[in-house]
């Protein structure tokens, strides 16, 4: 039988064909994944495509028009095919109505302006596997799903569900209502393995350069630090999230 | 006092000046961080400049003459400066040395042909901090020490000694004689929680894409695998290398 989730492909590719029809879409800002125009076509319009496309790091990729009329869904190309990418955000009572029909207390992750989009796949994709219910970011000053994110994540960002919130500190104090606490993971908190982390959690992790910000971290229940042997400041955020997400399943696994 | 690591900088950045010398560079396939052009400097030595730098992903910046003066270290850019990088890799019997001077039992990381400078960049980094003595990557088939590595790895490309050697499988044979063992992060093995990972340990991470190759498989003692709940397969290569190391860190701090 198949999961719920993968019923339902909140994350979803399709073409945009035709000059004018891709130009729109990389200045209204969609998310291009890959870029496909006829070679050897430089007439004005596709070369705008191009300078919005390099604007933008796409992959462009210059192929012949047998090709082209393969990818093209409405038979209408005019010799520029962009694959863009749509993603359906959850809301936040669906993390927590996933954790209620498994049965489990809730377990989420709170990204506190992640910026880099490697690292917020490779957060979804730890989300994924050491089974929590959801990941909350915030709208602003942070990366969204974008098609980096959907590749780093491995496929995770369609089973995992991600809420896109306009103020982290609310909505955590809205979830403390509903029984959850919550830990930030930073310098100077209570080793982590010393920490009770079992029960309803929600793990927050800061951002790359300066960490979790005052306002989230002063609502939070408990900091745990990760242990730090070495010369250097800090680990990766998503090394630092997998990290500290595994402590808390190898908690829960004990009892 | 300065710790020894800090002493001695393993890597170091530089430029490279001159038309001739920049292009050199590029074609040596030096490890070339940023290039600075004269701003509408559009000549045939800069324009082959420009074309070998465009295939290697640099970053260009066109900047003024006086910045350019400014950055030249010779007085004689010709309008081209790059900012190249040098790493100075460990020998092994190095890292083995470090382990006897702290006084601890060998701790390092074997990388079976990791392909990303992001996520090599960020287990060094996590070796750095979790108090490994070094890390071991093949010369073939794998990322080496550019300055993405560098940069993502926060510094810890100066204090963890990294070595390349030719032979995995044979330098881990070797290791074995000085009495270490190797455990292999993959699935199908013993849960890590059910291994004792103290003592003198190698901890093997594979590639991205295949995991650990299975000559260098064969050669590890036990495969530890990380438990995992949700509906895809596999962490990112960085965060698996984290969350095994940080069992390790656990099991070794307990006793």
């Amino acid at each position: 039988m198949p999961k719920k989730a993968e019923e339902r492909m909140r994350y979803e590719e399709f073409t945009i064909e035709g000059r004018n029809a891709v130009i729109e879409a990389f200045r209204s800002n969609k998310t291009i994944d890959k870029l496909f125009i006829l070679d050897k076509c430089q007439d004005g319009p596709i070369k705008t495509i191009l300078r919005e496309a390099k604007k933008q790091d796409t992959i462009i990729q210059f192929v012949t028009k047998e090709r082209l009329d393969q990818l093209s869904k409405t038979g209408h190309h005019q010799g520029a095919i962009a694959m863009a990418a749509a993603y359906e955000y959850a809301e936040v009572s669906e993390i927590l109505e996933a954790a209620k029909e498994k049965g489990e207390p809730p377990f989420l992750f709170i990204l506190d302006e992640i910026e880099d989009p490697h690292n917020l796949g490779a957060i979804i994709r730890t989300a994924n596997l050491v089974g929590a219910h959801g990941v909350i970011i915030p709208k602003r000053r942070a990366v969204g799903l974008t098609a980096t994110v959907a590749k780093t994540s491995a496929g995770a960002i369609n089973y995992t569900p991600v809420a896109k919130v306009t103020n982290i500190k609310k909505t955590m104090e809205e979830l403390k209502k509903e029984g959850l606490w919550f830990v930030c993971a930073d310098m100077g908190g209570e080793v982590m393995y010393e920490l009770d982390l079992k029960g309803p959690i929600g793990i927050v992790i800061g951002n790359e350069g300066q960490g979790v910000s005052r306002l989230v971290k002063e609502t939070c229940d408990f900091t745990a630090s990760i242990p730090m042997k070495g010369e250097i400041d800090s680990l990766n955020a998503s090394v630092a999230a997998g990290v500290l997400a595994y402590e808390v399943f190898r908690q829960r696994r004990n009892g």
